[in-house]
Order: structure tokens, then sequence, then C-alpha cells
């Protein structure tokens, strides 16, 4: 089933919907963000949260019961921590939706609806699971309360997949410049703000700590000259990763300081990928993340070319128990 | 007004309350996280967000209305982004508390309650402002929908002041011992679970970044094995925040894996300090972070002293404009 199939079909099971909560680990986390910040700044009733799953799991969540949806994501479908929270979803009569690209795996088990999303095909079709999430907000909010910009945002759907495909594609002289001048460093700072905030975040902890052993940290545009802005010195390497949109003069405040103390800054920008030459200005600020996700995927790439650090390598994950 | 009287003269003007939205900057903002977890864990109905205040400037928020309480924090309550979250709070109608050790400054013109809170005086008093954040959530959880451990919660909110002050002047000698081992570290990971996590978030951002120009990242004790525990190794630092309560087997898990590959560990542990034995076990969750602040502000003091870099030293803040 489609995503407006799914929520049609709880609709018709649940009239009144009161909660939306998020669920999942690592990458898979924040490839939900876009969908809950999409949801939480646009609905006036629906109380919308974000779990990393074990929090879900061990902690209080007062309102989990039959006026819940739970959206669950899991690559592998696998992940203990997030097949766990199935099933607590499922044992307090939530209605349960799992996002995964493995067909039968663990994570299908509790689900009530299961979308299949490819991966490794393309650029494109690796930003699958962050679409089919908003996707779903998109039609939750449509369907129980109404969203004016809903015809914008299905024009956005139809077309975000090919431009990120292409934008990706257009970026590897640009990232091969990047890997160049990264390669030898040992701390890369993120920061986006918006839907992209958590972009940010899963580039920190996954591509760079996790699939190339350098040291990270990331926060949120807004929030750097709060604190983060005083580690800037010429030799401290960031990325920022700019939004077109609402929240783009935080991230562009971020810049002129970044640039006025010639910080080394690398600067992936929506609007040099023509964000907005497609995307409805309406609905603009929640497709930034699948954009940047595609392109800093080439940006990720080129640097484990240059480092000799292929993305696949790990010393712990999949190779022991933990 | 005490927060009890806050919230009952807001009902008697407006019986449906649908949204509760924390706002602030940096510290301020990471201070209001334990009342947002509390919230959104415990009420069956309310809206609950937390924002950056520039996120909420400029970002939509559907909810803003005459059925929202905006609750915001600044320390010397002048920072720009969160007076103008007072400014835009007012403008839709909602109503607004706000925290700050600064009467009559910019944050109090909007603002419909303030409440004014202590900082420098002790080590408890310096967690007055999370901890009124608190209690304001608990009073509206308890006189919106009701809260089964009120009581209890009361009970806590009696004794948790005293017990993190003692707690802080008894770890002296722990946290010399922490200086002397990490004041040659460049770079520091902050990792803490449930309502303490945003207290790793603001020590990596504010104590580590801000006031001794250290490199930090900080993360979800249940994100570490998604993507940051491929870092891991002897000679990487990490600090873990450790929670008594609910959330405790996560970073139990955590600590198990560091000890494992021998990393360089430090441990603040709520147990160690005594948290259970005088907050009731129905609340304790809710606790850890002003215990946990009030000790790891302690580390932060000797850490300053061991590297002759005291935590009032700024490059930029206060210094010039951006």
């Amino acid at each position: 089933m489609n995503p407006k199939q799914i929520i049609k079909e709880i609709k018709e099971k649940q009239e009144e919907i009161r909660s939306v909560i998020f669920v999942g680990c690592g990458a898979s986390k924040a490839e939900l963000y876009p969908a809950k910040y999409f949801l939480e700044n646009n609905s006036k009733n629906l109380r919308v949260s974000h779990y990393t799953a074990n929090e879900f799991n061990y902690g209080t969540i007062a309102s989990l019961d039959k006026t819940a949806i739970v959206i669950s994501a899991s690559l592998g479908g696998s992940t203990p921590e997030t097949v766990q929270a199935n099933a607590k979803a499922k044992e307090y009569g939530a209605h349960v939706i799992s996002l995964t690209r493995a067909e039968n795996s663990a994570l299908t088990k509790d689900a009530d609806y299961v979308i299949c999303h490819r991966f490794a095909e393309s650029y494109g079709a690796k930003l699958e699971k962050m679409g089919y999430a908003l996707e779903l907000a998109v039609e939750i909010l449509e369907q129980y309360e109404g969203y004016k910009d809903y015809e914008d945002a299905q024009v956005a759907f139809s077309k975000i997949y090919d431009l990120a495909d292409s934008a990706a594609k257009s970026a590897i002289a640009d990232a091969r410049k990047f890997a160049e001048a990264y390669k030898n460093d040992s701390m890369i700072y993120l920061m986006s703000s918006g839907a992209t905030a958590e972009v940010a975040y899963s580039t920190s902890i996954c591509l760079m700590m996790e699939m190339q052993w350098i040291n990270s940290g990331s926060f949120h545009s807004g929030e750097f000259f709060h604190g983060p802005f005083e580690i800037v010195d010429k030799d401290v390497p960031f990325i920022l990763l700019m939004n077109e949109g609402s929240t783009r003069p935080m991230d562009a405040r971020a810049l002129t300081f970044l640039k006025r103390f010639e910080a080394k800054t690398t600067v992936v920008d929506a609007l040099d990928y023509g964000l907005s030459s497609v995307i409805p200005k309406t609905v603009i600020d929640y497709f930034n993340p699948m954009l940047i996700t595609a392109v800093f995927r080439v940006y990720a790439e080129e640097l484990s070319y240059a480092r000799q650090h292929p993305l696949t390598k790990r010393r712990y994950m999949w190779k022991l128990e933990y």
C-alpha cells in the first residue's frame, strides 16, 4: 500500500489520532526527522515525537495507545531496538507503520503496514526512506487536519528524486576538491538547520565517525553562536549544509561568521543544485534534506577514496556481539 | 508568582491548552530539556515542542495561538533570538512564561509571567532555571490532565537542591583526577540518555567548546551503537553521564562497551551521589539532570584550573558583534 492508502485505512479504523511517534536508530532515526519536523510545525493538534528506539522502549510514553501512529524505520529491518519498539507499540494498541528495504525482516513482524524502499540502486533510491516518511506525515496532516499545500507537496514528491539524483551526479568535481582538502583532517564539524538539522547529525555520527573514523560533532546553525563558535579557528574544519527556505538566514549568519574568521569551510547549498527551480516555495523547507543527503553522499564517497578508507569498513559493527 | 500560581492563573484564562513550547539558545535551551522530556513522556494530550529560538522565529509554528504556553529562558535575559521569540509568541496570543536571572531585562518585556532564578550563589542555585522549568511542566500536567506522582515530585523538588549542592562539594577529589587525566586532550565526547541527554549536549557545546576551546561531540547513549562507537579506541576520551532510573540500561550498555575496549572513560553517575536515597523512584528519571549538572560543574572548574584556561575566557562572545 502507498502512504495515502495506509493513512486512509488507519482513519477508517480510528477516527481520532492524537499522537504520531517516529522511532529509529542512528541514520534511520535521522531520516525520520524531516517528517517529524514537517508534522510538528504544521499540525495544530497532533502530538509529534521522535525517539531513538531504546529511549522509546525504556521510557514512559503515556500517549501510547490506539490513538497513536508509530512510524519506525530500519534499513535492514533487524535493528533489535527498533524491532522491540514495534512490539511495544503493538502491545499498547498503536498503529504501526514500518519502513525497511528488507521484506519479511524482523521489523515487519509487529508492523500493521510495511513500506519497502529501495536503497543501493541510485542516489535517488537512497532517499526513499526519508521520502516515504515525509509522505506519511503529509498524508496524516491532510487526512486528519487538512493541509493547504498538499498539492504542492505532491508536485515536490514527483520531482525530488530525479533532482537529487542528477544533483549528486553533478557534484563529483566539487566533492573531489572537498576530499583532497579534508582528507588529512582528524576532526570535522557539521552544521545545518530546519528540516536538515539531523542530516548534519547523521553525517557526523555515521559518515564521519562510523564510516571514516574521523572525530566529529554536529549542532544546529541556530545554536552555533551559543557555544560552538568559540572553537572557530583557521585550522578547524566545518561543513555547512545550507537550506533554501525559511531557515536559510540562520545558515547564512553562521557562514558569514565562518568566512570572517577564515575557518576551513565547505558549503553544500541546496540553492546551487536548483531546489527552488523545481520544488514549490510553499513546501521547499521540507525537501532540502533529501537533496542535500544525495549530494553529500558523493562528498563522503570521494572522501573515502581520497583516504583509502571504504565507507563499508568497520572495526566493531557487524563483527562482534555488543 | 510561583509555578503553581502561574499555571493556575493561565488555566483561569484559558481552559483548553493544546501545546507547550520550550524555547531558548545554547545552555538555556538545554536546561529546558528535562521539563520537555517529562511533559512529552507523561502527557496524553499536550503537544510538546522544544526549539532553539531562531528555529521558532523563522519556522512555521501552526499551533501557536492562545491554546499554547511558551516557556522561554535566557540567563541574562538579553539573548536577541529568545527576546524575539517572546515577541512572536505574544503576537500569536500564546501565554508566555520566561525564566531569567535578570529582572526587567529585555526578555521580560513580552512575558506574561517571569520567574527570576538565582545563578552564581551556589551549585544548587545554578540549577534553578532547570528546576523551575520542570516545576512548570509538572504543574501543567497536574492542572490540565492530572499527575499521579505529583506529591512525589514535590518531595523531590524539596530535596534536590541541597542534594546537588552537597554532591558537587563532595566531587572535588574525583574532579581533580579527571582534570589531570584530560587536561591535554584535544577532543572529548559526551554521552547520556533520558532527561539528561541535553546535559551531555550542553556540556559538549558550552563547557568544552565554548569555555575550554576543546573539540567535542555529543550523542544519546542509545545512539552510541549506531555510528559513534566506531570511533572508540584507547586514546579517544569519553565522558558518560549516567542516570539512575528507566534509561540506566542504555548508559550501562555503552559503559560496558567502553570498558571492554579500554577507552579513556570518565563516568559521572547519579547513583554514586545518592539520588535514589532522597528522590522517590516514581520521579527519579527527571531529577538526574539537576544532580549531574551540579557535579559536572565541579569537573569543568577543575579542568579549567588544570588547563589554566578560565571558564569565563572567550575570543568572540561578548567581544564583538555577529
